[in-house]
């Protein structure tokens, strides 16, 4: 659903699928702590992701021990542990940029501050938007963008301007010291090694679902053929 | 950044990498098509998705031979291929539950009809929202949901409503026949066999961008540090 291309494909980088893997393992450790789970084991665990046990195991293995065979894992080291690695404790500072209902929607996202990313301003091409507050944060017009970053060390911007305003952003952001860019804007952007950039499809979320819904289909009526 | 937890884990199915990857398969070669490629090496696809060769020779010997060894890939056969395993032509019914800022902004989101995704009905709990449009569809009184879903067959439920309201959802459109949910609000859902749900994570894909980014910056300084 969303890709992020690193140029510089740095060797030691570890591997997509393990990164997608933590933030749900660090989410899904945190509900247990606050269900009160202290130790949890490998297999219960998987059976709660939908994944493997081996595959746990596996990953878990990757961070360091935190489990003991037979005993299962203590909850909130492991998620510690994880929160380490993802770097959850700092804090990020986040611009949006692009306040239609995108922007909106993603300004007032409780999620954001619950994982310490912190908006900071918006930005916004239509002068009527300008001095509104959305999530706790002012709108300015896009023209002062340039000197905001000067001010104000940003690490991410939310692009979320249509597909034709997108591109042209990158080169101010990048020269004013940004090292991210979550886009959903409907185009996949050029960027400089200084900044990552995560092209977010929306859409192909929604196809995965319909070629689940799809397979599942087909393989209940492979069965239904089969035992008659 | 999403999960769809299938409750059978019916064997036969499609690894979920491969899955992830498909959409992104399908809409990297029709740009190319577009741009009037006829032809493409596993090598120079690879290289514009930043995937490597051997990745894209692998999932595409999966999916049946459209390559010839020394001659690339014929784009528009292998996109159209692509096409029908993600049984992209046939139209799935949509509607969208809870028309907050997300929930409009995923009305006019373009890339669902671009995707035979095709927005029939909105619904919302306020009635100040009856009867207005949003990306054409015309949004009803939630309480309309049963009846409308009787007579209406609907593929999707995309579910934007507040954490609080949505797992209430999930009995009525199983028993209106919704095939699967795309769930957009901040709890995961459980559900019966006969539903699939996506449940959308919007901070996993941001927790993932400031992962790489951070990665990133501890190998460079470590490329800096060797380099002394």
């Amino acid at each position: 659903m969303s890709e992020i291309i690193d140029r510089n494909n740095n060797p030691g980088r570890v591997s997509d699928a393990m990164t997608r893997r933590m933030p749900a393992y660090y989410r899904r450790l945190l509900e247990l702590e606050n269900l009160g789970f202290l130790v949890i084991s490998s297999k219960e665990l998987a059976r709660r992701m939908g994944l493997t046990d081996s595959q746990i195991r596996h990953d878990f293995n990757a961070f360091g021990g935190f489990g003991r065979r037979g005993r299962g894992y203590n909850v909130e080291l492991l998620r510690k542990a994880i929160g380490d690695i993802l770097d959850i404790n700092r804090e990020h500072n986040l611009i949006i940029i692009g306040i239609g209902n995108m922007g909106k929607a993603l300004a007032q996202y409780k999620g954001f501050s619950e994982h310490s990313f912190k908006l900071m301003a918006l930005f916004d091409a239509n002068s009527e938007l300008v001095g509104k507050r959305f999530g706790g944060a002012r709108v300015y017009a896009i023209n002062g963008l340039a000197k905001y970053l000067q001010k104000n060390p940003t690490d991410i911007a939310v692009i979320c301007t249509p597909a034709a305003g997108a591109q042209e952003l990158v080169e101010p952001l990048a020269a004013g010291g940004v090292k991210g860019i979550w886009n959903f804007a409907a185009v996949d952007l050029q960027a400089p090694d200084s900044i990552l950039v995560n092209n977010v499809h929306l859409t192909d979320s929604l196809m995965m679902l319909a070629f689940r819904m799809h397979e599942k289909q087909v393989l209940e009526e492979d069965k239904s053929w089969i035992s008659e």
